[in-house]
């Protein structure tokens, strides 16, 4: 039992480190990431965009390594973003940690996030057989 | 085994072409689909507003096709505007693909997608038994 | 088979009323709950910030009472508001209906709701087994 990629002629190409679809068969177990942003484990908050990216997906990677999970086991990645400025600096980020996988991913740019220093947060569902 | 409707009268009516909850039962697939914009196959960004939500809704259903899935597998659908006034187009766009299926949705207006010149961006998590 | 609650150390730990993540055994019932608004059964937009979040808050679990589950079902939940100036009153609304449950979340305050008197949107994922 695995994920299945789907990206088919008949749509536009993923425009970015992405797949336009994956499929997870019956059973296998289901995590929920809540959004992480870049705080450090210690509480203070990263300075700059591209360290809080950092930050944000370490704790993301972290909590899929506590429920047994890597990134080849994400399916869905969520990405908020306040300014379109930072795309290419998190696409970086973005791109090291997930390695070779390509989870079904949406990013959108939002007016602000809960604390106005955080400039990122990341959310996932990841599946393992 | 089929995905069962939740719209109780305790709970405000659905506003527009979504069921308040939908449940599936135990096994089955779950496809997830990355967010759809208004691009093409062939690369080229659809020219205004309708055309983009009709691009990205056409590719969003190519994906469910190409995991065996039609728009009545659709369990969460979860659409991003720019704008509010928007809104009636892309609502006719949504119901024509829709057809008979009123999945979970929620709808935001975010500051901006990825890229300035898209619109729309729609996401959708389908489930097959 | 129950949920699994994941906050390592190694990880920045939950910033609020969540966990940083949950996961799910194979099986179970997943329910997905549409986007819920300041709107009571009557039709009726609640008026003011405060009585719109208790009202989605009791939408979402009405939904989730006629799926036969309760808040310490809920896996993620995902808040919508139009300003970080409604946090406070937002989280003692949120924390009231979550009881003991601590269900992976994202919050982010976008620039506008389906409706301009809209103020809040609330929309979650739940499971049982």
């Amino acid at each position: 039992m695995t994920l299945a990629i789907h990206n088919p002629a008949s749509s536009a190409p993923p425009l970015g480190a992405y797949s336009n679809g994956i499929s997870a068969p019956a059973g296998g177990r289901w995590l929920y990431i809540a959004g992480q942003v870049g705080v450090e484990p210690d509480g203070r908050v990263a300075d700059g965009f591209a360290p809080q990216a950092e930050a944000a997906w370490r704790n993301l990677v972290a909590v899929l390594a506590d429920a047994g999970m890597s990134a080849s086991d994400l399916v869905k990645v969520t990405h908020y973003l306040l300014s379109p400025d930072d795309l290419a600096a998190y696409n970086a980020v973005r791109m090291r940690w997930l390695g070779a996988a390509r989870p079904a991913s949406t990013l959108v740019v939002v007016a602000s996030l809960a604390k106005p220093e955080w400039r990122v947060e990341v959310e996932a569902i990841a599946w393992h057989a």
